[in-house]
């Protein structure tokens, strides 16, 4: 629609990605009484917290000692909708340029819906466009969403399963412990002999092998897939050359991602590692254009939910700072008060 | 007692202060099995939260679309106290040096209770020791506490009166909407004739006198005060030299805090304004000391409890990479495993 009269609905800030910190963002932009909208390449908001493991706690946001991703998406956009951001979502970012309407300067971004103006931008797209690395196997094509399983989404699809799961680092990990108490084995098959998760998780897991509740195989490989229409047995070969043939009802190759950063890295972004380079205000090498969160990297950088919060808030002053040069941003500490909710 | 055997209680980090910021490093110490020691001169954690506003509410953390400052310092107490933090309370930490013991270089920090040792020290000390600023008028001290409140801690105590609020400040501009619903009476007094109060709070009060719910006199200032036990009225003098006589119940002057850092500033530490100087990574200029919070300044800085956790889980990982040299230190994202937790 704004293709025709982009005057009809420029926003302060156009932020591109729906997660946790482009909700920051939004809410920190209402704060200061700025308008926000978001594009967001998913069907919903809440970035990896929703699109990945939805019905995992999170205990490491500061405040809440417990709460379930999908719970603290559905807060953040609590907060986030007070200001009534502009949303729009399933819609890739392919362009970003800047263009003069009726005198101002503008940044406009492009998707295949849609032409948006706006007087600065706040890159926050997490990791970008994320795919599971997909299982090597031949036949492991065959056996997606039948057995194969890469993208959970509920826990409680795997009650009383047998289960394997691929992989030493976290998110394999992460998934053992949280399976643990529904499914009806886990096995833990990883290529190596020791683990990249994080150390208490992978002390965790050895107390409930040595339980007998999971059973690990260290350096092992997946041999051959098992099963007709769907995945029913895998044999993995382990170290000694040994073949073990384990019957299961699901396997979940937590293998890694592929990170793909998207149009984006032809915008003419300073990156770095496949992140956008920021200086410590969240300012890339393009001016009104920002970067906070996963995307961001800069100088002892920390990816954290709490740390994409913080960096949210310092892109919105730095924004802010851009379309308002002649002000003074006064830090907005409507926590105490909640004043401007709901005003704009 | 640590000073008898300082080897029988060597803590990875004390943290000096016990706010929200100190709360979220203990938290992210134990995400790292680093164990943490609080250090804290307040009778109770929380910091301003539990100190100044406890009754408030807090609409700007992240994840949390409204909670009660006093129920947010106890939430985050409850996700520190999972590791068992060494907390001393009510103690002001006076001197911080370098110790030898048993060939390892530690810090050591000093109270009047005791002397404490520690592989690193992160200083969350907020704004110091804040005082109210004193009413200048000469009856003020003999009605503190006797109709003049400085430090509110319970709203229900103003039920039902009549209240003068001195100042034009967001703590003014705060308690006014914190208690237009439950006083009798609200006057805002301000010498000033514009607010300097967040202009969403200013335009809310603005709405408030409109409608007679809040009577607003700027440019105006306290002539007299009147009572005998108690304060019992006061007059105000407004820019014409006009004066009003105000029958009131209590008077809150809102008219700033002395900050004063405290010991902490004799201890060879870069101060800038009253604050702590810190690098992107939370260093001050001491080896193995680290500033976050409300306490620490660099360029960008932004004053939000946010932004302080963010810092906190900065300075931690700073400070392990400081004890741990030979060690990556690998970000612990039990946000969404939750292991290590009441391991320590």
């Amino acid at each position: 629609m704004s293709d025709q009269h982009p005057e009809i609905d420029i926003r302060d800030l156009t932020i591109i990605g729906g997660g946790p910190t482009a909700l920051a963002a939004v809410f920190r932009a209402g704060m200061h009484e700025a308008t926000a909208r978001i594009i967001e390449v998913l069907p919903n908001l809440g970035g990896q917290m929703t699109a990945l493991y939805p019905e995992k706690f999170v205990f490491d946001v500061f405040g809440l000692p417990k709460i379930l991703a999908r719970d603290l998406a559905k807060n953040l956009e609590e907060q986030a909708f007070q200001f009534k951001p502009d949303i729009h979502l399933g819609e890739l970012a392919t362009n970003l340029r800047y263009v003069e309407t009726n005198g101002a300067k503008l940044i406009e971004v492009t998707t295949a819906h849609g032409t948006y103006h706006s007087r600065a931008a706040i890159i926050t797209s997490g990791n970008g466009i994320i795919t599971p690395r997909k299982l090597p196997n031949e036949r492991a094509e065959a056996f997606e969403d039948k057995g194969i399983v890469y993208a959970m989404q509920r826990k409680e699809d795997f009650r009383d399963k047998r289960i394997v799961i691929i992989g030493g680092g976290d998110s394999a990990a992460d998934w053992v412990l949280n399976l643990v108490d529904i499914a009806a084995e886990i096995t833990v098959v990883h290529r190596f002999d020791t683990f990249e998760a994080h150390p208490a998780s992978v002390r965790e897991i050895m107390q409930l092998a040595g339980r007998g509740r999971v059973k690990v195989y260290t350096s092992t490989v997946i041999d051959e897939l098992h099963g007709n229409e769907r995945l029913e047995a895998v044999t993995v070969r382990d170290w000694r050359q040994n073949l073990h043939k384990l019957e299961i009802d699901a396997l979940l190759p937590m293998i890694g991602f592929k990170i793909n950063l998207g149009p984006l890295a032809q915008w003419g972004l300073k990156l770095e590692d496949k992140h956008i380079k920021v200086d410590a205000r969240m300012r890339t090498n393009l001016a009104g254009v920002f970067a906070a969160g996963d995307v961001a990297t800069f100088d002892g950088k920390i990816k954290l939910i709490a740390t994409g919060f913080a960096e949210a808030a310092m892109a919105v002053k730095s924004a802010l700072e851009y379309m308002r040069p002649e002000q003074k941003v006064k830090v907005a500490y409507s926590s105490i008060t909640g004043l401007p909710i709901a005003k704009i």
